[in-house]
């Protein structure tokens, strides 16, 4: 039986117990609001957690990666969206997991790859079911609630016999801000956004089954969802750093950190150096321009207490710079000696997760259990 | 015969030519200098590349984690260089490779751990070879050229019987710079620096064989290196935007790529949304301090030409933003097609290979071969 003293550094560690917590609360909240939640897996490539979101209720995936995709599939999951603009070039890959018995849905917002797929469609006898993706905030793809673009997109679609499956939108501006209001408007013009352009395509007679909106932010800030069927939310599964500044979770909520080991110190400079870089971290910088920076990462023991003010400061591949905020901890060396273990919390749980072959899931007995998970394309 | 056009998207590209380029380069400067030159795999953590630094006359490797030192190890690699501070729990590791007939070279910069690589190997009967990490800038780990310090790790490594190896250092503050001369000064005083702590190691008769120093910025720049043995270096095998900012290649000398498809616009503000995020290119923003920030990288067109002023702008996890750093190109749809196939060069070649399982080696003939890569701990 793995324990925790047991783990080579660094590694990334699952507190199992918020991670169902964190699912819980998702999942209590999306059924009081009257939708399904249909998770964006991309945070954690890894089947037991989205297992553990399916047994609490979630129906469907949301993937970024056709990759994703066959793997979620192969584990038995068909219900599958596919949720980043469809390229051409990735039609054949689409439908020989169709063919395999999938039920994938796939997105565009554009005339040119709307004809592509109906084209590649009818050239082999299939039917792709496409939802029209959504511009709710500005913030990447999608066409307006109001353009002109929708129906042109879905005419295409369903003249070509292809499934018009609905609308999809992601808020994802909704990671800069940091107050309720702010939130609470953006997750109102997110709703309203994309039940404003299935209304556009009902009222002109095209199919639009599905309303479905989501990012972690506004799903957990929406006071109601009138007119949407599906909410999409990954990160809130784990957390972080970045979401913590945004207000929709405690620090206590994060249930990634990355389990490192101290090698060295630099004591006139306050520095302790440990085995997590950048390699284990990420790069991700996240919390950089929100309210709080927390550099690489919040440092805690490794229990998990969080140790005020002690943060990863610096990082290079393999090496981090872990000091306080304040002035130089020249007793660092006294307080983290050689070979202490700590945790960091990430700021970004997504990417934090992608630098790692495997999480280390911690059950509240202390036991450990090695999840896999995947990446690539 | 895989060829470009067959390529999935995203997809990591090495111009094999220009990395054999690089390897040439690197390598006859170090000849004409006249040291050993043992270059860091970390940048690649893969095989074909390594294969041919050792061809062109690398001896012996740098690595920056076991597994690195493992998986070498295991295809024929034996004289390793571990040049990451040694934490006392990674022993074990590292003596099941010493065991399986591994030349593992470890380091340390502080008498806590040597005390520990002392008692480690005595219990097992094993002789750790150590060197110590100086510190020439400041910038990280290692123990002052003139630090107390130096001679009492030293004599705790040597009392307990354990093989002094030599010094060595690493100018990581060179990234800092962009100027000849300041690269010079801190070449110069990376050289000294070492030579200085493997003299005052050689005065109290204790052996110090071999003063070992490097980084990609000063390998390039130094004008001699009397008193160094080996040079360290890793990026310069693909450079990157980091390195060409630097001055110490150009944007032609850029070997590693990421292969995209446009997959949307957003004419109104000259965006093509193309499917390399930050998961193909890595959260590094390495340039963003830099004399020119490029984003999240520079596009080229699929056979390699820069797009002069298109840049990678914004990266959300499988989505990038290409843009104009100018004023918005409001015909980015009709230069930019749905379907359109673009290289983007990386602010750091390092960070970006690590996000992806293999790289797609491209000959000068076209042929594509996948070239693995690791990652983990």
């Amino acid at each position: 039986m793995t324990a925790l003293h047991d783990l080579n550094t660094p590694a990334a560690l699952i507190d199992t117990q918020r991670m169902q917590r964190n699912i819980q609360r998702m999942q209590e909240r999306m059924t009081a609001l009257g939708v399904r939640f249909r998770p964006h897996v991309k945070t954690t490539k890894c089947l037991p957690v989205v297992q553990a979101q399916v047994a609490a209720g979630a129906r469907g995936i949301t993937v970024s990666t056709l990759k994703e995709a066959e793997q979620f599939f192969d584990a038995g999951i068909s219900d599958i969206l596919y949720a980043v603009g469809m390229a051409p070039g990735k039609l054949p890959q689409a439908l020989a997991l169709m063919r395999r018995g999938c039920d994938l849905k796939i997105i565009t917002d554009n005339a040119a790859a709307a004809r592509e797929i109906g084209r590649f469609g009818a050239a082999h006898g299939a039917v792709f079911e496409a939802w029209i993706e959504i511009d709710t905030d500005g913030h990447r793809s999608g066409i307006g609630p109001e353009d002109e673009a929708l129906l042109q997109v879905a005419r295409t679609l369903h003249e070509a016999s292809m499934r018009v499956g609905g609308v999809m939108t992601h808020a994802g501006s909704s990671y800069d801000h940091d107050d309720h209001a702010a939130l609470l408007a953006i997750s109102e013009q997110e709703r309203a956004g994309a039940v404003r352009a299935a209304q556009r395509l009902r009222d002109a007679s095209l199919p639009c089954p599905v309303v479905s909106i989501g990012s972690t932010p506004t799903a957990l800030t929406a006071e109601h969802l009138e007119g949407v069927t599906e909410v999409r939310a990954g990160v809130y599964v784990f957390f972080d750093l970045v979401m913590r500044n945004i207000g929709v979770c405690t620090t206590d909520d994060i249930a990634l950190s990355v389990l490192t080991t101290v090698i060295g110190h630099q004591e006139e400079k306050g520095w302790a150096i440990v085995d997590a870089g950048w390699m284990a971290m990420s790069r991700d910088r996240g919390t950089q321009k929100q309210r709080q920076d927390f550099g690489f990462g919040q440092a805690c023991t490794e229990d998990g207490t969080v140790l005020d003010g002690y943060l990863l400061s610096g990082a290079n591949q393999e090496h981090g710079i872990l000091s306080h905020t304040g002035a130089p901890d020249r007793r660092i060396a006294e307080r983290f000696p050689i070979g202490t273990r700590l945790r960091i919390l990430p700021n970004h749980a997504c990417a934090t997760g992608a630098q790692h072959p495997a999480y280390q899931a911690v059950r509240p007995d202390g036991r450990i259990e090695a999840w896999p998970r995947f990446y690539g394309w």
